[in-house]
């Protein structure tokens, strides 16, 4: 019964979809290959179910003193050959993006969303 | 600085958007009000970011032994009122409906999905 996939996470050779606890915990790369952070979560459209914001992980020690940034979902490309995300940020431009704390999550208002899309020059 | 929004749930007044983080757990029920299990997960096409199936747990007992079903993601609606889904289900449909074990994820496969969708007579 063993075959080359893991038993720890899901199979999904062959699907189009993916689940949400393997999306969390992904690597997130930029066009240099240098590592970011990781995805902590994804913010869910309520009434359309549309993923728009995938939430980086990034800074601090051992999950402690992180912040999280929301990256709009189109920004995201997954590389098959990293098992990761890549996009295109280098770490500078992470400075001034629009962050929070873990325990300060802010309400996705439409002011905040379109604040974090100018941000990255994203359309809404 | 406390308010009415318990210090452990992200504050998501006002809000477009829901975490992904939060919608895991949360109780489904059906019209007739019965309990039905928890959201144990969230099925994503990888593409688009639209969130397919939400991934409903029930039965077993304490964790163990239960199963997953996957529920297009149309068939939920919030209520507020309750703080979960309802879906249009009496548990006698579910006895039916395709499942799966917490370790033997199907690949979600357009035969898959096709296969979900058409015992719920929900559209692709």
């Amino acid at each position: 019964m063993n075959t080359t996939t893991p038993t720890t996470t899901p199979t999904m050779t062959g699907s189009d979809v993916i689940s949400s606890e393997r999306v969390e915990g992904t690597a997130v790369y930029n066009d240099a290959g240098d590592k970011l952070g990781s995805i902590d979560d994804l913010m869910i459209d309520k009434r359309s179910g549309q993923v728009r914001y995938a939430v980086l992980e990034f800074g601090g020690f051992l999950g402690i003193g992180t912040d999280r940034y929301p990256l709009p979902w189109d920004m995201l490309k997954y590389d098959v050959t990293r098992e990761g995300y890549v996009v295109p940020l280098d770490k500078a431009r992470l400075s001034d993006a629009p962050r929070y704390s873990n325990v300060d999550i802010p309400a996705y208002t439409p002011e905040y969303s379109r604040r974090v899309n100018d941000y990255y020059g994203v359309p809404m």
